[in-house]
């Protein structure tokens, strides 16, 4: 066993919930540099993992009203007593450099409630980042003692797959549609969905959302039942974030199902399922990395490779050499 | 460099396109024993690259006339001299114990015709095993001096994504649909084609596969045209296997298409990233096998394994550790 060396001096702050602790830490986590990851490494090992939040991943293309949802749901359970933290996935703030949630004046209640803690989305590079950063993010956010981390991602397909993989529960917001058609939302996606809600269910688009609601209603079920949904769920429902309505109904729905599936053992079972398929990704991009960094492996991987591009050599073989070199290179080192 | 070995001795046999030879060689490329693996890497290590096959994918559900596509557009090709090899790549056949083309007697005269060679789908237990398979079986039927590599799946989505990443064309065989909507096909199946055929337009069934065609037709035009599309691909033609109409047509433009591509660089290009993409696969494939096979590592993972399922560390850092146990174990090996 290794020795036990001392705790990262930001984890006293971040497990008394000291907001500005929190922020740091995220910082270090998000770094790409390699003595940042180090460290990072050291701080999360060093964290309790008694506390586990409520994760909900919440999806929604661009004016849904997410934003305002946010500020209204999380008002709502601040107001309880809850601590709410908000993290953001978005894996096109690489293309445009942008952030999603960079504009907290859209959450300008909930930004500066002492219960809320809000994260725009780093600059990443690849999706495989992102994740990382937004897994050991509510990590940081589950020690810091919150109950509701809120994981917003936008209508991308790959992003929401890997949003409801390391949420408990995924919730899709969407508008009231024009027609009588389902929007173009993607059945990948509906398939995810634990709650439908269709916001802006006021004024002159409440006939519309009704209407929407009942539509989603028929298609969720219309699907396949799957081992996680209690009874009534997936279901649709309409809220208005900007009047404030539902957001009281949609929470108790999100308890009874997370209360169901903690009393059958379905919550923890999908926790570790989770965390085990982490860990398995993890290891992947660690050997990757230990390849990369291997002078003879990577030596090889580079002869191979314009092996292979002249289709001089079979990739199975090519694999082969590049592996022997590794594991030979790692012997001599 | 390695020493020059001595070739494997069914290289001979495989070269001169001695079918018997083939049918051995693909056997032991199919084997999961270990010490059959590192004879089959030294197999495909010592082939020849100097002939490449036109590689045709070949999707269809059941019911579309598959088999009887085969036989028809099979024959049509023996009988210009061209030499065909038909594989098969079946992942469901690990659940049924079935394979899919065992059943030579539905291509009874191209089974028997001195041009052609039919290989079933083995049993394989997962999709990468069949993958990779299929691809070390079609550089044998290459360096056996086959002309046409045709690879033929059942509708399932992610052999088809697989089929299509190991060949220059996809062709999807569709059956005359009842109605006048498109068939349960999925779209994401409908983006990989490069052409599609529409079986059994012959007798009653003529008018149906003339409005099915024109469907196909209207909805390829809808769709995103890719860097591949020469003009006027993907195109939706009519078949008839069962009275060989529409075969010549349908290699016409087949090869209309393969010209363009080769004349624009993009069919090499596309040859080069499949083989590049399935090379860094198989690399990964090695990287798991030697942690695993790494006592050090194995016990690590084993070790930290529970500790995930328990909520008890992160998998960053539990996958940290896993790859220091594995770099380790190399160093004192």
């Amino acid at each position: 066993m290794p020795q036990k060396e001392a705790k990262h001096p930001l984890i006293g702050g971040v497990v008394e919930g000291n907001r500005r602790a929190l922020a740091r830490a995220i910082t270090l986590i998000e770094s790409q540099n390699a003595d940042h990851r180090i460290e990072a490494q050291h701080l999360l090992a060093g964290l309790p993992s008694n506390h586990q939040a409520l994760r909900i991943g919440l999806s929604g293309t661009p004016g849904v009203g997410k934003s305002t949802f946010i500020e209204s749901f999380g008002m709502h359970l601040v107001e309880q007593g809850l601590r709410v933290a908000v993290l953001a996935v978005d894996p096109s703030s690489a293309r445009t450099g942008g952030s999603i949630l960079g504009d907290k004046t859209r959450m300008d209640q909930l930004s500066r409630h002492a219960n809320a803690f809000i994260r725009p989305s780093p600059s990443q590079s690849h999706l495989g980042g992102v994740g990382r950063r937004t897994r050991e993010a509510t990590q940081l956010c589950e020690a810091a003692g919150f109950d509701v981390v809120l994981i917003e991602t936008v209508g991308v397909g790959q992003s929401e797959t890997m949003v409801a993989d390391m949420t408990d529960l995924f919730v899709l917001l969407m508008a009231p549609a024009g027609g009588d058609e389902l929007q173009g939302v993607k059945r990948g996606i509906m398939e995810m969905a634990d709650i439908i809600l269709i916001n802006k269910a006021d004024g002159d688009l409440k006939p519309a959302a009704t209407r929407t609601c009942a539509d989603y209603a028929g298609a969720l079920r219309m699907m396949r039942k799957r081992k996680k949904d209690a009874d009534g769920f997936p279901k649709a429902m309409m809220v208005s974030a900007l009047s404030e309505i539902g957001l009281s109904d949609a929470w108790q729905e999100m308890q009874t199902l997370v209360r169901w599936r903690q009393e059958t053992g379905i919550w923890g079972d999908q926790r570790q399922q989770q965390a085990l398929r982490w860990l398995s990704e993890e290891i992947e991009i660690g050997l990757q990395k230990a390849l990369r960094e291997n002078q003879q492996a990577a030596a090889a991987l580079a002869r191979v490779t314009q092996r292979v591009k002249d289709g001089e050599t079979s990739p199975t073989v090519a694999a082969q050499t590049v592996i022997d070199s590794f594991l030979n290179g790692q012997d001599d080192s």
